[in-house]
């Protein structure tokens, strides 16, 4: 069994984008992401500590629009509207989901989608939807992709079977999946056998958000699992969606949680941010 | 075995949205249909045909804007304004694929979602994978949708092999089954084992454009059968996906070819034109 860190696919995106964001400072453009936070969330925090250490590592700018807990929904709409005006600003990420009060939809409806790195906004959905190559995908989504691209995962052909239908992650990973040749499947909740969906698959990525659901008697033998879920365990500890001990003499391979896809997001916001200010100069 | 004729459900569907006719037009909305065509193709002829046919027995108006084949961009682009600022128009339909030399960016990045009923504009194809109720699908995906409504098909836990991966059909049919409830397998013409992923279906969605393709040894017993292609076989004849006559004896239900789901297309034409009409009154 092979475990799949994320650790060394997050240096590698990283190191592609260190690079470039030195021949784009270069040519006068520094790269630079705008975090919008909304009151102090522990969860939104962490995140951020996290983000601020890649971009700090890559020489890549970054700025954090904080409001309080408390502010109108005009005032969130003003920040974001400056950081989606703002050209020295090349990518948006809103910590969602908002407080109850505030709604997202302003902003979903006019984030340019070159700064739309959390693909949050509708155009840049319309265009992952449409299989346009040049649309972001969800950072974790994105995340499952580029881990199986740098373990030369082969795709075309190959069964998926998909847990979760979301738009963060079950949906999209599916579309890219699809596009790249697999043949996928999507479970849920309401699907029946879960079992023999999961034991025919010769790759299973599982974002389905409950702690070790899937059990070693759910799983086939030498199979490639990539696990999405970060979700607590009845002990209180971090654990994926898959029960890994049990589960992990099974695989040929499988991202341990954590240490896998959650340890690739923050480079591929990096990537994007790149991506964006690239944009600039080829726009 | 039973036939899942589309007819019924066509007249279904029609009945329904000539009462909404009834009413919009004492409220003073009379619903209309715009159809853009470039050139004589006789494939755009023959639906226009089916189109002109149901929308005229249902009472509601339509008019169709010819352009000559070899057309400029701006005249193309100018009717097209004209339909979409037109207050008296509903819906929009531009047979497509246009003449190459022809671009379609415009129309599909500038139509009223709501006037959109081929879902060909890009807000309304964001809507459509996000889950928006009020998204319009593409009418034939909608046509698969409609029909399995209409004969009271459950599609909860329900395991549905869709062929084809298309944007017109298998992406936008897999998304709303996906939605329903159902555990959705999209295969290609890169899946290994197609004739694995068709047994094991409860019901099976073939959208791949290839004559007789699905032969019976790679059915399984008393399954539900919707073929949406429309293909032309070696004799020349109008066939679908499946050899219809040795899988029918197989299955539980089957759509026939013709008289199945293209029977139902130019009745989801009506009705989103019709759902145009409504929403003038309520916006």
């Amino acid at each position: 069994m092979m475990e799949l860190r994320g650790k060394a696919v997050a240096e590698s995106i990283t190191a592609a984008a260190s690079e470039s964001i030195k021949e784009l400072k270069q040519k006068g453009v520094s790269p630079k992401l705008a975090v919008i936070r909304v009151g102090k969330k522990p969860d939104d925090l962490a995140y951020e500590r996290g983000i601020l250490k890649r971009f700090g590592d890559a020489g890549c700018d970054h700025e954090v629009f904080e409001l309080d807990i408390a502010c109108s929904q005009k005032e969130l709409d003003d920040v974001f509207d400056r950081c989606n005006s703002d050209k020295d600003i090349h990518g948006i990420l809103v910590f969602r989901p908002l407080p109850k009060n505030l709604s997202d939809e302003h902003m979903r409806k006019t984030i340019d989608p070159d700064k739309d790195i959390d693909a949050m906004g509708t155009l840049n959905q319309a265009s992952l939807y449409a299989g346009d190559p040049s649309a972001y995908a969800p950072c974790t989504a994105k995340a499952v992709m580029e881990l199986i691209k740098f373990y030369d995962i082969p795709l075309t052909g190959k069964r998926v079977t998909v847990v979760g239908r979301s738009l963060v992650i079950g949906k999209p990973v599916a579309l890219m999946l699809t596009n790249a040749n697999a043949t996928v499947t999507v479970c849920h909740t309401k699907t029946q056998d879960l079992a023999s969906e999961l034991k025919r698959a010769d790759i299973i990525v599982s974002a389905a958000g409950a702690a070790k659901m899937i059990k070693a008697d759910m799983v086939g033998e030498g199979q490639i699992i990539i696990d999405v879920g970060v979700d607590t365990d009845d002990e209180g500890k971090m654990s994926g969606d898959v029960d890994y001990a049990a589960v992990a003499p099974k695989a040929d391979m499988i991202t341990p949680v954590p240490g896998g896809v959650g340890a690739v997001t923050t480079s591929i916001l990096l990537s994007y941010t790149v991506e964006g200010a690239k944009r600039t100069l080829n726009g």
